[in-house]
């Protein structure tokens, strides 16, 4: 007779972060406890808590409005973390599922953490361990496949609009006086969070004028001309690109020394934004802005999407809902209902369709002859970013002075 | 018997924008127009549009909705800049509010605007003509003499505190990721919205762990130093930095050349934010991150403080007052009420007191021993930004694995 199914619940927080991830994690640990699940561990920066067991326990002491405060909390409460699943780290991963009697993983993360979900998986069979390992999707970085979208996009994609939204107002104001600017935004290997700035643009006047994405090659002389065109029809000129928007002549655009040189030779370079910016400013001779949120955009309450908190939320809770139906080594994804208005539902799907895999932006969102994307994104984007705040004009095409 | 005194009001814009000098435009608008002042005319970019005579007629098919919008929209809608009042402009100025018949001036502006405003003023006696002039004060820098502080600088202070706690709670998840980050912030010659990073710190461990000000010449063994034990205690550091900090060597710190070169000559160089990541970075042998936040921090109306948009609607609203009652060469200031609670008045100075002064941060708000400032600014900033939240946190001192 087989020893019965460990029934205590271990829960990691992954990868970069995201102003929701939090909010998953609540309701791992919520719904964990609703269901009568068995005692609830979080490992301490991700994957490396689980090999060097680091664990806390996380029913104890807390309280539901801790929890809640949890929810609205930025960062990762139990510590993320870079670490993948080597074969060496195996044997001590699953030495702390058996110490602690850990019958579900719950690891919330990317494409990376993906991975590492089925490989702790298949270390687990290979021992002739039964794990159920369910993975709650998130990055602000939406670039997962399987999914219509991951919890954390659209609030990032709410910050980028926003921001973009002001910085061109600033930029339209400011005139002659500093009338382009250069917003870098991050999205590692796709563009989904670059192309969001659109979401707030309402006429052909307002910022962003070029979004330039790792999907397009960046062609400068097309990215000069946009920005001079706009520049000379409206007064000023808003470009928004992407930390690894590409050119022809490589990764990082007009950059010879790298920012950061780790231990291991590895070498950081910074995103295109600040050489784009005076690309710019030097071409129209004009002075030129470089903003870079950095990890403000992934970090910035203020700027959550209702939407986007409700559905991490959502995926934590359902998470465990499918571990409990028997479901494994699989993610929680979301699925768009077909038909007027926005509504999404959860679904599963295999580990294998999302480790380690990047969804870049689909053709049919690009249109790298303008520099900008398409009504397409815009239509897929709006709902998970909200509803967005609609500005006053005086001046431009329409006003004239007495 | 001398001409009846002109009816008509002009009202401009000038300097770097805020999220909420909009707010003081439709104040000023909206009280001229209760208060049965003539024709109410907007100057375009600023001071640009006297001497051009580019005005706006703004009474004009406007609506109570319409400038209710432009309450809430960032930038400047009637274009600001930064052309001061050379006395070769000063008849070409004088002809532009004769022909519009133009009674009564309101400067929406900081130290510079207030300059202009009273050269303005000047040269209209000088000519025999009555104008009131009336200056708004307007800055995120919270620069400017004879106020207690500036319209402006409580939304921005609430950014810069709100993306310090989300910076912070994210270099503290990624950990040995990404541990440290540096977040330059504007504030041009005075130190409070660096300052105010640290209304939302609540514990010791809590962003920021240093901050630099122009008001203390940076001495960067203090910074490392300072970063070091952050880094070794808590296992993350945060810095914030002004634009305009200053080390022993000068201005800007490690640049050789400048970002951007005008026709005139003048360079712009970047701040040291950028700097001062690469060398706590490379002192501590870890990923230091660099946020720039720019124009966001002055234009994110989802962080608009609501005291700060009453506020910047009162002294719009309490310019015309004063400028009816006869008030002339006058800034409306704020005087905060002594006694429990936080409260504020509105008063008038004269212009002499402001213009082209600047009001740094006084000793008693810094402690450069720290690189921190002292309770007394929490006490006196704290009610501007508004009521921050509150993050849970699992990690830190009191955490134990099991």
């Amino acid at each position: 007779m087989p020893a019965a199914k460990n029934v205590n619940v271990l829960v990691f927080q992954s990868g970069g972060c995201t102003p929701v991830m939090n909010a998953s994690l609540s309701e791992v640990v919520e719904e964990a406890g609703r269901r009568g699940l068995g005692e609830v561990f979080g490992a301490v920066h991700g994957l490396d808590g689980v090999v060097r067991d680091r664990l806390l326990d996380l029913g104890r002491r807390r309280t539901r409005g801790f929890w809640k405060s949890v929810s609205a909390t930025p960062g990762a409460v139990l510590g993320s973390g870079r670490r993948s699943l080597g074969d060496e780290d195996v044997p001590a991963a699953l030495d702390t599922l058996e110490k602690h009697r850990i019958g579900y993983v719950f690891t919330i993360g990317g494409n990376d953490s993906a991975d590492t979900a089925r490989r702790l998986s298949d270390g687990a069979k290979h021992a002739g361990k039964e794990i159920t390992v369910v993975h709650v999707p998130k990055t602000i970085d939406n670039d997962l496949p399987g999914t219509d979208h991951t919890p954390g996009y659209g609030s990032a994609a709410r910050f980028v609009a926003l921001a973009t939204m002001g910085v061109g107002r600033d930029a339209e104001a400011m005139g002659p006086a500093s009338p382009v600017a250069v917003i870098e935004v991050m999205g590692r290997d796709a563009g989904w969070l670059a192309a969001a700035s659109i979401l707030g643009k309402r006429e052909e006047m307002d910022a962003p004028h070029f979004i330039c994405l790792p999907e397009v090659t960046l062609d400068e002389d097309n990215f000069l001309e946009r920005m001079e065109d706009a520049y000379r029809r409206w007064g000023f000129a808003v470009a928004v690109v992407a930390e690894n928007a590409t050119t022809v002549d490589g990764p990082v655009a007009g950059q010879q020394e790298p920012f950061y040189v780790d231990d291991f030779g590895h070498a950081y370079y910074e995103g295109p934004g600040r050489y784009l910016a005076q690309l710019a400013g030097r071409f129209l001779g004009v002075r030129a802005r470089f903003e870079k949120p950095g990890t403000i955009q992934r970090s910035m309450m203020a700027c959550v999407s209702r939407t986007d908190h409700r559905e991490a939320q959502r995926v934590g809770r359902d998470a465990v809902a499918y571990a409990m139906e028997g479901r494994s080594d699989c993610m929680v994804s979301l699925v768009r209902d077909v038909g007027p208005g926005y509504r999404c539902e959860t679904a599963t799907v295999p580990l294998d369709v999302v480790a380690g895999k990047v969804r870049p932006m689909p053709p049919d969102y690009l249109d790298s002859r303008t520099g900008m994307v398409t009504r397409e994104f815009v239509r897929y984007a709006a709902p998970l970013a909200g509803r967005l705040p609609r500005y006053a004009r005086l001046l431009g095409p329409g006003a004239e002075s007495c």
